[in-house]
């Protein structure tokens, strides 16, 4: 059995990070799947989706990572081509990557106890984001 | 229902990039299945999956991300083991991921307008890869 | 068809890394599916999982990466959170992610000749932790 739902998400930009674990789960339930995989999916290239204990501190450590390897007041290529000055938002989205998928069983996500889902918006814009899950199992 | 589809790949190594959208698409056509998961995935441990968008500049600070944080002429204890000098391209590669998992509906991956699926080669060396596409739904 | 199955491993912390290809693999035989998609994930927010070449050297080469672009003696927002310290174990884990799935064919893992699993506990501690082994297919 496969179940598409969709989460919609308004962002700031600029390394937002939402906790989006209790909207995975409504979708487990409301698909009806007891278990399985799901795959939590940014459909854009500018994003990205990880797992983290979602407090406050850890929250700025992740933007300060990014922020270290992948800087935002540096030239990027990308930003010849369009000129919408976001190069950094796409190198930080490759690295990262769009998706995660995780188990579920009895309805729920196998996730430890301080471990939520969380997407990062990288883009230099406040955006609308649609976040793909997809559900598979029995 | 399972389907397992090869594609292969000539690489010139390198941090060679190459766009494997269509291809995946078409293992999904090939399949026959409608909705589900379809898992990317290269078997071998000097490459990796992501999604990016598929521009030349992009492409450029990709290479320019992986030759700043794992640079090529830095010494690696892995070169000590087997001579072979691509201590660079393995650890890209377990940083990255060798694959990724993205939903499809309709027969066609659920993916941004901009957002294109592609293969990295990061070994020191042409290569001829197989990139296993896993296509698993109703 | 789902199967569910449970890999517990006794780490050092500190980018302990442990090959778990073979236990993977068990678990895909233990659920009698044929060929499908398995994701392997750890429930807990200060470890990874990805592939490489199992070997001293790379290994060595996974721990010099992660100490240099997110080392452990700097200080992080989150120690003033908790006080644990374990800052730096939680950015490697959410940067590197804490799962990864891959295909199988024929009850095999469809994985490269020098291709491992490996679990890498990034904490400041030894830790039993448990790998969920996810296998759906047919």
């Amino acid at each position: 059995m496969v179940f598409t739902y969709q989460i919609e998400i308004q962002t700031n930009g600029f390394c937002d990070i939402h906790d989006i674990t209790s909207r995975v789960n409504k979708a487990i339930e409301v698909s009806g799947i007891g278990s399985g995989l799901v795959c939590v999916f940014v459909n854009g290239s500018t994003a990205g989706i990880t797992t983290c204990e979602y407090e406050s501190g850890l929250v700025q450590d992740l933007k300060d990572l990014f922020e270290k390897i992948i800087p935002r007041d540096k030239p990027y290529h990308h930003d010849k081509a369009w000129g919408d000055g976001n190069g950094f938002s796409h190198v930080r989205s490759s690295l990262l990557g769009p998706g995660i998928t995780i188990p579920f069983s009895e309805g729920r996500l196998l996730l430890g106890m301080w471990q939520q889902v969380i997407l990062i918006d990288f883009d230099n814009r406040p955006r609308k984001r649609t976040v793909i899950v997809q559900v598979i199992g029995e």
